[in-house]
This record gives C-alpha cells, sequence and structure tokens, in this order.
C-alpha cells in the first residue's frame, strides 16, 4: 500500500465545494471519478481543507492510498486528461504512509480578491467580489495588521464551523491594488469555516468606516459573530498555498 | 429617433456566439432579452461582427435604434445590471442616423492565446488553446510577417463565408510568448469566416515543419483551403480592438 499525495489545482465556480456531498457534483466526487476510471476502483481522496462552493484552488492537497506502483505521470498526465477541463492534477507523489494532507499541513495562504471598479468586467466576474465604491487600501490594511498573531478567532467564523479549538496564529495578513483589483493575503497555521470571507466582510466594514481598525480586539474578544462584517461571497476566494515540512514531503 | 452605439464585452464560453440562432443562446438574443426589460419593448441591434461560439469580446459594437432619450448611464449601469455576468455594457454614445457598427468598422484587431505548456491549467482553459509541443515563435512571425498586405484570402476562409470579395488588408500581425501564453495579434480592414482560426492553425503547423513560411504566397494563390492548416479552437479568440473614424463617432 502506498499513499501519494496530489497537488491539484482548480476553478471551483462549477462545484459545490470540495468535499462530497449528497446533492451537487464536487470537486472530491469528480476526482474519485476520474481515479474510478482510470484503476478501475473507487478510492476516498482526504483533501488538505474543505473549500466552499464556488471558491477557487491555485493549489490544494489531497491523499489516496493504492495498491499500485504507478509512475507520477500517471496522475499528472492519465488523471488530468480523465478530469474536465476546470480541475488539474498539477503533481504527484509518495508520501509516508503518516503524511496527512490535512493534519500533516503547516499552514495556508488565501487570497481574496476585490474588483474595485463601478463597471462590470465579463472576465473578473467569477474570480472576484465586485465593489463599485472606492476601497481605503490603507484602512484596510490597519485591520489587517492588527488581526496578524495568535487570537480565538471564534467571532471571525461561522456557525457551521466543525472544531471546539477556534484560536488560530495569523503569520501574514496584508492588501494591495492593481489594475483595480484589490487583494487580500492571509497566510495562518489554520483558517476556521468562512474565516477568510468573514474577514475580508470585515474589511471592508473597515474600509466603509462601520468599524474601526481599533476594534478588532473588542471584536475577537467578544467571541459574538456578529459585531464582525459580512461573509463576502466564495468566488473572490483563491486557495493559494499550502505548506508541509519539506522532509515530510519525502517517503 | 436616436441611434446608439453600444460597446460591450463578453466571455462567449456560454453562447452559440453573437448572431441570432434558431437553437441557442446568443449574445444578440440575450442583449435584446435585457433591452426589452429595460424599454418594456424589442429592439433590433446590429452588431459589428458575427463571432463564433465559444469566442470572448473585450470589446465590441453594436448598434439600435430608439425613440426613448435616455441617459448613456441607462446602458452602461442598467442595462449591464440587467444583463448575466459574462456580458458587460462598457459604453453607450449617440452617433448620427447613417453610423453602422458593421459598414462603418475601419478595421479590427483580434488576439489568438495559445497555452504553451504540458500541464493543464483550470484557469486558463476557457481563454486559451493549450498545445504542449513547444512552439518555434520565431518561424511563427515570419508567417505572420508574410501575410501583411493586401491579399485574397479565400484560401484562408472556412466554406460558411457569405461574401464574394475575398480579398482583405491585413495591417500588422505578430506573435510573442508571455508567462507560457503564445499570442498572436492580427489588424485589418475585414476579416473573412474564420480567418484568424485558420491563420492560427497555419502559423502553428509553421512552427512544426509541416508548412513553411515562404508557402504563404502559394497558399494564397492557390485559393485552396486545404493547403492551409487547421482551424484553430474557438476559445483562444478574442475580438480585442474595433477602429471607428473619430469624427464618425461625434453625432
Amino acid at each position: 500500500m502506498k499513499r501519494v499525495l496530489l497537488k491539484i489545482g482548480y476553478d471551483g465556480t462549477a462545484y459545490h465545494g470540495w468535499q462530497v456531498q449528497p446533492n451537487g457534483i464536487t470537486v472530491q466526487s469528480t476526482l474519485q471519478d476520474a481515479i474510478e476510471k482510470m484503476l478501475g476502483k473507487r478510492l476516498a481522496v482526504t483533501g488538505c481543507s474543505r473549500t466552499d462552493a464556488g471558491v477557487h484552488a491555485k493549489e490544494f492537497f489531497c491523499h489516496l492510498d493504492c495498491d499500485e506502483t504507478l509512475p507520477e505521470t500517471a496522475f499528472v498526465r492519465g488523471l488530468s486528461a480523465l478530469l474536465p477541463s476546470d480541475i488539474s492534477v498539477l503533481d504527484a507523489k509518495e508520501v509516508a504512509p503518516d503524511f496527512h494532507a490535512r493534519y500533516s499541513a503547516k499552514g495556508k495562504t488565501y487570497i481574496y480578491r476585490i474588483f474595485n471598479r463601478n463597471i462590470k468586467d465579463p472576465f473578473l466576474s467569477r474570480y472576484t467580489w465586485q465593489i463599485e465604491r472606492s476601497l481605503n487600501i490603507e484602512k484596510m490594511n490597519e485591520f489587517c495588521k492588527s488581526l496578524v498573531g495568535k487570537h480565538d478567532f471564534y467571532a471571525f467564523s461561522s456557525s457551521g464551523r466543525t472544531v471546539t479549538d477556534t484560536v488560530r496564529t495569523v503569520s501574514d495578513c496584508f492588501v494591495w491594488e492593481r489594475d483595480g483589483i484589490v487583494s487580500l493575503s492571509i497566510t495562518a497555521d489554520g483558517f476556521l469555516y468562512n474565516m477568510v470571507r468573514i474577514i475580508v466582510g470585515t474589511a471592508v466594514s473597515v474600509s466603509d468606516g462601520k468599524i474601526s481598525p481599533c476594534d478588532t480586539e473588542m471584536i475577537l474578544s467578544s467571541k459574538a459573530r456578529e459585531k464582525a462584517g459580512i461573509t463576502a461571497p466564495p468566488q473572490g476566494l483563491m486557495l493559494d498555498k499550502v505548506y508541509y515540512q519539506e522532509c515530510e514531503l519525502n517517503a
């Protein structure tokens, strides 16, 4: 039995998120279908996180156990060819049997994109949240900076959360603007349910002057979801990077 | 009665091209639906060209005649809001009654994008033709240069052509590579049915060494479609610019 770690990428527009659902096509089920076509049997695939419906991944990792000794190219080329055009296998490698796509991850970076213009762009609607009023990058960055560190992010998570420990360490969080696209990048050791989207919604409230960047501590300690901003829509969110220890990646 | 010129943009993936079809949703029919919602009556819209199914437009012009004196914003804002997310109205202005979106156009620039890597990219599949073998940019540019000038492009058009005069003047044609994307830009006073896609297919044959850049004159004078390369797939094609005389744009 060999454990294989796949690095995939996907445009999440057409999917009900990563995780298999009773109704609706998911990335996980689509990947399992393609593996079944290739290997002739259905294998379970474990992902590094549960992205929501409409969320994208520039890179996403998942592992599976199989008996066959297949060359990497069988996954990168063969499996990619069996998948629809919006999912791609970018890399495959054998890892130790105790390596886990989710639990071995040391951290992740998400990038959220806002299209900050007052004209519709038909090529950006799948990948951005459009906000017409001008955003205040400086204030958003003040708020982002106040999130860096080890905090209980309970107030920045939705009721769908599945964990009891809501303390996470944000190592980096910042905003920049280019060609009308305002991007927020956040890196942490882990993320709660809807955490990035609520942080983005709150950053926009800070830009609008409805929440002060000085309120962060109050919001965090209140543990009250309603003190934070709205949950930003999914299509602007992209899982950008997943971090593993190099030594663990070599079986 | 006022003639209004609309500048729109669209992601053509979901559409059976611009022109109204008996079966299938087109950009033209979708735009006419939205205008009907806004004005309460159905108006004919005349486009600057007939883009094929799956072809995109960064800018595309069309005109319509209406009795109402509507502010520009009614079209740019109101109509955009009534359209699906993959079609946008970018600009609107009143033009002279004899201005014609198609016949007043002095020329157009199309850009065709090829993704020249051997790995699938889930975010580029809607907008590029993927070719895994390495392309020879220099040879492609030699071929492109040989097209510049006034020629009978009959051999570079499909049997679906609707015109009898197949002479066109190409003022510019070149290829460049950036981040694995090979782009071909072509500017001409007009284009025949499938002309850009056949030119791209031929440029790829030239890169592959199946056709020599010196063969252009022979292909043109043969007036034989089969001498040219294949018709490149539609999703890589984008109408980039449409040229009108500035003075004509002011009613």
